[in-house]
């Protein structure tokens, strides 16, 4: 899935207003603070307090045994798969999920995993397309172990798969000898906007995990959560994929912060979402996908101008977007704020009005 | 891609009208004189002269500079994937490709490698849908760095890639700097059925195989081909696989002694399998795809018997045949006459009648 | 392990005596005439009653639930550890083992497994070095989940492992959880050289198998036996190698016929092997190991000439050896009489006395 | 190679003194004032300033076109022999090499990399035992495609490379084809102890790393510096493994406090490691290593006390250290004292004169 940031561009001032990710927040002062402060030992060997306390946290959060720290969300989705898959093995997901399109073949890479690709609208496959995927053992395919959704669905628009599905899927998946992984970079926002808590919603999942990097707004870290024997088989992976790490408290502090503050407000950042869409709507001949919560993809050619260009155009104005999948792509969160989304709506019109 | 043979039953006559596959094909008695008469020596010190002679002779044929000799078309495929991409790297093919739907996993399993399905009808892609498939290179997605393409393409209806695709797909993918491999477990059809002379056929292709345990008639082996510096790579990956032999002149003698006899007569399947689709064709509810070699697939369902139920059927009367993506397959090969046609012909309109 | 034939000189005489390695036999008259009469179907729908006959014959002799045949020693091993241990797994064998000294690297490139080399005399290591390999589970250090053994030891000087260390070995590893597999290349030397039955010499081994290419003198094939399981997921591996052939049976019948008519006949390698022995011994400066089986290794250095020119000048007269590990390898077998031997211990006798 | 701490013990009173590792060192208030301080921005868009000094600041450093943040050490040897081999390689290192013995597997789990242990005094192998594991290219055995070191050698006792030695392997390696790869772990403690700086140590390795979470005191991370077409396919790595951060800033400003402010005090470590060898040294019945920076090894056995026990009995007293191959380590850091040195060595007395 092509992701194409605006081009470098020496001569582009500062970017005022970053819609390109919600991976580029910056840590606020208090969440600083608290890493400052956090109390903080060897990771490896079970003593990080900070680190253990939001392992904990998750694994409560989720509904799950355990938790465990890592990295970064690619690396939650690797583990997962190393910890549950043999190489050979197929493991099912939307043709647009991270772990297919934005994670450089790695589960092919370094597990010998073949990803099946299912279509569906919206990033999201139909339990009926799901059953449809699924073949008898034989010598001749692959053995089918694993079904992994995206939560919310990143490249199909930040969409939230309704609970329903959720729990189909994972029931006919178990029935069928799968294992379930939820891939929750964005969880917490289909948590927020729907209003079911975070362990009925992942109920039927074996593993999943919650990234802060994102919406949440801490610099560094992901958690995954499983059962015991999952969350250990998940430790000799992250051991051997060097994500092990020593006083990892300092950014686990960031992240504790994270779930205190800064969970209820993705709210505002789904609201700000919505506005821009409603704004980009009005505008004759932009397509707009209704937002469900913090992404908001369209289309400006049909107003004369190729998205790309819109883009360039942006960010020669101080707003940065991208495009992805052949949309643009505008991202909400803890640094955009309802002035910013006024400001660049008012930006898209001048530039139309010249185009 | 779901393959299914009739149900074992302890019942059922012996099959008399083999038309499950040309892999089942029996090597005749000449073919047997030729095997009992091989001069042979030690594969791997490069010391059996009659594997030397096959694998020169298929350089020729197919116009590269070396061959090797591998106890199977799906090593052929491996070897050719694990001899030119890396782990994380992206080959793209069909979605009903060989070494995509039947290979069990392999690519993924031993290579580490990704492939992206394409679609298109006939089991070919377009070169336009080959086109948008590629994307630049980016940190996020996989390097690609094969296109495969299976001539015949079998779970397409046995199709011919036209040359003209052939070519332009091949040359796109040099110009994008992929290397370019087709899969010809049924290329001498293409070959018979086209005029094409063989080595003009795969002249954009960097790497290309021929099955002899196939339409040929042979009991074991295939032969890759390519340059030089290719094959001595394959070489090292034969010996990984275990693909190395001995005396492996006992089964060349066989493929050779195929060069020499079972080309040709490809044409008399070609035209067995157009009478057989023919006939079906006839049949009121039976939809029939127009065969362009020696396979016919077919679904009577219109007529009032579903898919499954016709080839057991069949079985019963001591015809074998078998379920491919949910259609019937029927392949005609060294050991399936006219007569047999008719006789099978004969039988499908029997059961319709009583349906 | 360095392995050095001769030099290709294109001025060589014809190879009258070959000693290289008992991989380099022909089949007998006899043994092509068994080939060419062979029934035979297709062996991946279960239909070659000759390789099926094979492997009920293999499975009974080496007591196991089940084996299957494969066209290479090296595919046993290989899909050995393939069906039994994940990536990142510890395998444990002597340092000059087939698997770890002769395989390329295959165990590593295809599955991912790390071999811990033991030392030990004569290609074996004891129960105490075995023991004191295995370590605690631990995040830190590979899972330890098979040890391997290798009858005879090739490089060890074709050594017989004791009855008393096979169980010994065998019983520690199932009592630290490993799976036990036995590499049985020339297991039917062991067994013919010590009386003992082969379902006996292999009880303690999960898995096993024999290679017919060599000292039983077929051409092509090997068989490996174990649980049922096991072989269900070997055929697996079988088939995603490229394994998996057709009319086998051409092949399958050359071994079934070499169980009926060249395992006793070993018994006249290995006197053959005590004869050339016995010769080198006396001739001054030349170090002989004593022969268990049908391999012989020796160091002519000490009479003044170096193993590699030896090879050289023996290849010039007709005779055919190899360097391995740093010494010259002699290897007796179907092709060669009591005769030759006495021919090569003259030709060796008048190389010295010119040195 | 087992590495023990004490058993857990809940009766244990709280670690005063800490020697089970340099990887325990806690961050200092003025550390974490520059954490708190640090500019941030996105690592992987680029934009992360830290991080970006730290990386120019290192390839600087080791004297390399370009470098690469990291989660860990493992992490840098991972990334380096993904980036350099290909599945079926053969790396060499010393037997008790922190990447076969403390990585769980993880070159042959995630590369398919064979790694071969060569034997050597205090961890080091010699430029002639390297040349020895040399062979020449073959079918039948792995490319040789990397000679590794570790500098300082951990298990080998913290022990020096000379810089001889490195030039004369590296210069070797080269010459036979090979990348040379430096685990640079504790390099910096080996620059401060030669005085050798650091760019002239490595200069014959085309990749090295340093750790910053080893004796330099940081809470994260570790650089790997190499040409910079390697580092470009590192990065690939580092996101295909999830070791792509965001706002890493954060936990680069340690690194890069680490660097302004804890290279020369290793030298203080070194002190009291030599301080503590001496004091053990007089003790009768109690063998010690030499130490030549911050890693002391010795065995209390001939003092009538198990290396164990003795690791019990300090623990129980509030003094933490591990076994590590069979003898004790003590680690001296950051966190350790002069004053702590002296402590444990009356403890040790003491409870010699109990034993």
């Amino acid at each position: 899935m092509s992701y194409t940031p605006p081009p470098p561009d020496p001569n582009a001032p500062p970017v005022r207003i970053n819609l390109l990710s919600d991976t580029q927040t910056r840590p606020t002062p208090a969440m600083r603070e608290a890493m400052a402060r956090a109390e903080v030992g060897d990771e490896q060997t079970g003593d990080d307090p900070t680190t253990n306390a939001l392992n904990e946290r998750v694994a409560a959060l989720l509904g799950k045994e355990a938790a465990v720290f890592l990295p970064s969300g690619t690396m939650c989705n690797v583990t997962a798969t190393l910890a549950t898959c043999r190489p050979g093995d197929e493991i099912i997901a939307h043709r647009t999920a991270h772990i297919l399109s934005r994670e450089g073949g790695t589960h092919a890479a370094l597990g010998g995993f073949q990803i099946t690709p299912l279509d569906g609208d919206g990033g999201q496959f139909s339990l009926a397309a799901f059953r449809a995927a699924l073949h008898p053992r034989s010598r001749y395919e692959p053995p089918q172990t694993m079904v992994s959704v995206e939560q919310t669905a990143n490249i199909g628009g930040g969409t939230i798969w309704p609970q329903a599905t959720l729990d189909a899927i994972a029931a006919a998946g178990k029935a069928a000898g799968l294992a379930t992984h939820m891939d929750g970079a964005r969880l917490m926002n289909a948590v927020v906007a729907t209003g079911i808590v975070a362990r009925e919603m992942v109920a039927g999942w074996d593993s999943a995990w919650i990234d802060f990097s994102k919406g949440l707004g801490a610099p560094v870290g992901a958690s995954l959560a499983g059962s015991r024997a999952f969350i250990d088989e998940v430790w000799r992976w992250k051991q051997r994929l060097g994500g092990s790490m020593r006083q990892s408290g300092v950014i686990a502090a960031a992240c504790n912060y994270a779930l205190d503050h800064h969970v209820e407000r993705l709210a505002e950042d789904h609201a700000n979402a919505r506005a821009l869409a409603a704004g980009l709507a009005q505008l004759a001949g932009v397509e707009v996908q209704e937002p469900q919560t913090n992404l908001v993809f369209f289309r400006p050619d049909g107003a004369g101008i190729p998205g790309p260009e819109m883009v360039s155009r942006l960010r020669a104005r101080g707003v940065m977007l991208a495009m992805m999948d052949g949309r643009i792509r505008a991202c909400t969160h803890l640094d955009v704020s309802r002035t910013m989304i006024d400001e660049t709506l008012d930006l898209v019109r001048e530039i139309l009005r010249k185009a």
